[in-house]
């Protein structure tokens, strides 16, 4: 099953349907309103959204109209707990290199994870603010999943079977921030404005089998003023979602809707590009010595998508461009 | 005005109105359902929350309910955003001495602030749940506020204008995870389970001028097992909360329903205690060479209120009891 949420001027906007081949979608929110919602009521609401689905994907629907990402939010606009994970180690390891930042202790042992502001996310085709030059302003192309509610002290096997939705996203970073921050030891305030979402939700089971073993077995495309920069696997994740729920469960439950983030994708295979810009520099330290990857000005574009081994569309694209903020006024 | 969340089995409860004097409650959801949805249309309801709220206090409403705060949640039972400062100096340095960290660079330019899990906030008599003695059990007493939309690059003064709510919590901590998780960089997952609020978020005017220069300039009653252990003045936070929530708006705005904590209530003078256990062992540490004051241990109790110069009450009490919890089971 395919979800979205289509901008209706509310902050949580309306539940709709996507079809499969994000050609269509289909009002949802006689349903149930929200995707928040949704996950709160999953068990009883999911049967009816699939059935829809079903007529949607079948042409049986009669109310429907044309799929167009920019009338739609981020799947879920707003999130009552977002958790981001740092589970492709790779990553980790550029980004210490770029920074120049001792190894983590036991990282291979427990996963990395921020809490995020969940209170503000971004649509797949807002713009990018940008302040100035100095903030260093990154993407990081990543996997998330959307869980319902799970118990304190839930293994990383039983959590899986919490997954309900999967999403991609840009977490959007300011790079000038995230060293004094990690010094502070309190994570991430500054550093990490808003993220983006692609348009569209899906079940775990519209991967076929790319959903294994926890992880999404597909490329990230990341493309960067229409050039290809990035194509690494979502398979190489080290800790799967299921370990990353679990660690935050340990010690507390996590309610429905909190979303679980997989951190930026990076595999073993430099060739294929990164997923953000900070480990590009990274790369290009090692071998020329200095970066030469600037980071983001207004005007640039940005653009993500995750398809299905054969090409087709799965979580929609994410397209922005960075785009001057305006000042502060009141 | 002073309000508070109803219990009615729903995760948001319903909005009622408190009377001064915490003897009463009227139900307030035919004005507004949640504090949520109050927050976020603030000047169209409040002055019918505030009529509401006169009545109430003037024995001219007549479906009026006993208080009682057992049936009352958080007042804002789940958060899209809980930003949580650490404004008083004095903690920071105790902390640092208890968990013998490095002095933060900067710390009297730049606020220390985490983000918290929003999503499942504790009522004020609910339990405390108690894992195992090695997690190092405590808890934090702190003052909130709750904002409307902030900007982004709202400034300090102007940030006071978006203050619509003050509350007062217990952060429960874990003190265990604390060294890893600031080490790592990436701030508290594990070390933060879910916070605790008193029953009743009121509006700055009622603190009269013990509200002043973004601070409340009250004392913090902190009770152990019926003893009082700390008594530490709200008026001693060195960053006041405009500033906390200009720090946070630095570079994205922040989405009505944030909530801002003060960080633990710390000033000066060590005989008026201490607001949270790891402060306590700290100053222990250093008149005696050794920690004395345990963890909190299944069993026990604990009582914290701020009430006004006159003894008043003013956010009613968190009151709860440390209780085992119970085994993962699926």
């Amino acid at each position: 099953m395919k979800l979205a949420t289509r901008n209706n001027g509310e902050r949580d906007g309306l539940l709709v349907v996507v079809s499969r081949n994000l050609q269509h979608i289909a009002d949802a929110d006689d349903i149930v309103g929200t995707l928040q919602q949704a996950i709160e009521n999953w068990d009883s609401v999911s049967p009816e959204l699939n059935e829809r689905y079903q007529a949607l994907n079948d042409n049986r629907w009669p109310a429907v109209q044309p799929f167009d990402a920019r009338k739609l939010l981020a799947p879920l606009p707003r999130a009552w707990q977002w958790l981001d994970g740092s589970a492709f180690l790779r990553h980790g390891e550029r980004m210490q290199q770029a920074f120049n930042l001792p190894p983590i202790e036991g990282a291979e042992r427990t996963p990395l994870m921020y809490q995020g502001s969940g209170d503000d996310f971004l649509a797949p085709h807002d713009d990018i603010p940008w302040r100035n030059a100095a903030d260093g302003l990154d993407f990081e192309g990543e996997f998330a999943v959307l869980v319902d509610d799970v118990p304190q002290g839930c293994g990383a096997q039983q959590a899986l079977a919490h997954i309900r939705l999967i999403l991609q996203l840009n977490d959007i970073s300011l790079r000038a921030f995230a060293p004094r921050e990690m010094k502070t030891g309190f994570g991430f305030i500054q550093a990490k404005p808003s993220s983006s979402f692609a348009p569209v939700a899906v079940t775990p089971d519209e991967l076929g089998d790319a959903w294994r073993a926890g992880r999404v077995h597909l490329p990230l495309n990341i493309e960067r003023n229409g050039v290809r920069v990035g194509r690494q696997e979502g398979g190489e994740m080290y800790f799967h979602f299921g370990e990353l729920i679990a660690h935050a469960a340990m010690t507390r439950r996590l309610r429905s809707g909190t979303l679980v983030g997989s951190g930026t994708v990076a595999g073993a295979d430099t060739a294929a590009g990164a997923s953000c810009i900070a480990e590009m520099r990274a790369l290009e330290m090692l071998a020329h010595g200095e970066p030469r990857t600037p980071f983001l000005q207004p005007g640039e574009w940005v653009r993500m998508e995750a398809c299905t081994r054969q090409g087709l569309p799965l979580f929609g694209a994410i397209e922005q461009q960075v785009v001057k903020s305006d000042k502060f006024e009141e």
